[in-house]
């Protein structure tokens, strides 16, 4: 039986943190193992906030780097760069013909800009380019145009899988066939929601990341300023209140959990002692993670010609897409 | 010097009339002598409204014969379809990025739309589909990706070459350089309007119109049909309130206008002797352009050559723009 497709999208907006490996790369890599997985960076979304041309180059050159270093073997799957397959933009321009302007109104993340706007006593599009209005569009060309069986998203996007499903739903129903693959989207519901160092939610929205590849000395100085309580040397603490536990978690074997748990509960360790644990596991599960991305991000020309090949491969999939919609609404096919 | 370069976008909207005729396409052929002239057909901007590929088909071979047919050489100046010039698409979403969705609620036919919707109690965006909201964005790519100094148009359109003039300037002015060459409208003074078959502007709303290749018979049959007053044969008549006289203008030399004129000043001239005078020059000024027509129509493997062809010729010139464009806001060109 053919394996069905998943699709990730990868925005390119620098180095992860440890909640989006957690939360986002190392779930999307664990695909590969039951979906033919295909994954792309998104530079052209990102081109609506990023104006400059060295820094837009740099963040998808960091985050290629990340999801290689995390585990992505371009060998096995799909990687690849959104602006290198051009066939993106001419699926994008067809399905536009296919989008009622009424569903892209009703988009949350437009409508969040639109009230922020009216809250403000602004016009209600003030500061919204095209870009962003018409990027649910763009996000299904990127879906469709790899016969995307399901879509890995948080549930903040789930509904621009269900306008691409809708898209091509439509596209389906006006020429009476099965031209596009309808997406589902596939709700991470992981409970592995990643504390950050002030006790809520790790995001770089509240300023209380740990990223990713911190060199060592770095790494410790951060941990060590991890917001815990006040209590003494002494006393016994409790492990399932302390973010310094809940990260060491994620990176501890069952049985050092145990081990720690217990001396939490015991008393006579102080939060230096329990940061210094965590630490230790953190940097020991990071290290060859933050080597690799260092020797990675020293020869960039090695990661143009892995995400060039991958828009090569990406390229003949996205064609035969490309061109069996074309030839249904009446246009020429030579130049795929 | 370099010749400036003059971009007209044609509508596949089936084959023209006498007012297309002389209102757009004979003024459109006319750059050519003094401009870089391009011509494309935009059959992506049809989308929006033909979901019948084989009736799609249909209209860009009508269209593309039509102008052939009228005197356009495709050995002198590009000709191409919008669909076969994928630069386009790409172009099309950076330029996304660079629109404010503000500027395209201010776009007439867009605001015209809403009206209609809004007078009839429907959803403000009742019907209106993202292609045709997006539409100045495709528009401005087409124009944008030919470094195009003046595009043709009419009054209604004048707004689309001012938002791509807005569009081009942004991006310029976001990276520091001339990357685009801002366009200008060159709207036509014509004081030919066409008269049509009732009296009115000849236009396909109206229904009184002239097709440009109707058969020696067809024609006849329907000048006769041209509206008149109810003046006996006998009678002295004012050529200059008559619609027969006004489209015999448009073929007559001027002295069978004089002639003719005379005519109906002195009395003892009915209609039907004036309707077959323009019959005459009519048939004898479409006749070549007419069997024209007919024999490319019979020969759509060579319309499709020369429209390939044309969009060959037309890539290279739009993919340098997009190497441009794409090397300053900071993505790989090797695709191009």
């Amino acid at each position: 039986m053919q394996q069905k497709v998943s699709l990730t999208g990868i925005k390119p907006t620098g180095i992860p943190h440890i909640g989006n490996y957690f939360g986002a790369i190392r779930p999307a890599l664990e695909l590969a193992k039951a979906y033919e997985a295909r994954y792309f960076i998104a530079d052209y979304h990102a081109l609506n906030s990023i104006k400059d041309p060295v820094h837009l180059k740099e963040m998808v050159y960091e985050v290629a780097a990340a999801w290689l270093a995390a585990g992505l073997n371009p060998d096995k799957v799909l990687f690849y760069r959104q602006s290198d397959v051009p066939e993106t933009f001419d699926l994008t321009t067809i399905l536009m013909a296919f989008t009622p302007k009424g569903l892209m109104n009703r988009a949350h993340a437009y409508k969040a800009s639109v009230q922020e706007n009216e809250a403000a006593g602004k016009d209600p599009d003030d500061g919204i380019n095209m870009g962003l209005y018409t990027y649910p569009v763009l996000m299904a060309a990127d879906i469709l145009l790899f016969d995307t069986n399901v879509v890995p998203v948080g549930k903040d996007q789930k509904q621009h899988v269900e306008m691409t499903a809708d898209i091509a739903q439509s596209v389906n129903h006006t020429y009476g066939k099965e031209l596009l693959v309808v997406p589902e989207a596939m709700i991470s519901e992981s409970t592995q929601t990643v504390v950050g160092m002030d006790g809520r939610k790790m995001s770089k929205s509240y300023n209380n990341t740990i990223s990713l590849f911190l060199p060592q000395k770095k790494l410790r100085k951060t941990v060590m300023k991890i917001v815990t309580n006040s209590q003494g040397i002494e006393e016994p603490k409790d492990p399932d209140s302390c973010s310094v536990f809940a990260l060491y978690k994620l990176f501890a074997t069952p049985e050092q959990q145990e081990k720690l748990a217990a001396r939490y509960r015991a008393g006579g360790m102080g939060w230096g002692e329990a940061k210094q644990e965590l630490f230790e596991v953190m940097d020991a599960c990071l290290k060859p993670m933050r080597e690799k991305y260092f020797s990675i991000m020293e020869n960039k020309d090695e990661i143009d010609r892995i995400l060039k090949e991958g828009s090569e491969k990406a390229r003949q999939v996205a064609s035969r897409t490309v061109a069996r919609v074309r030839k249904a609404i009446g246009v020429n096919t030579f130049y795929l």
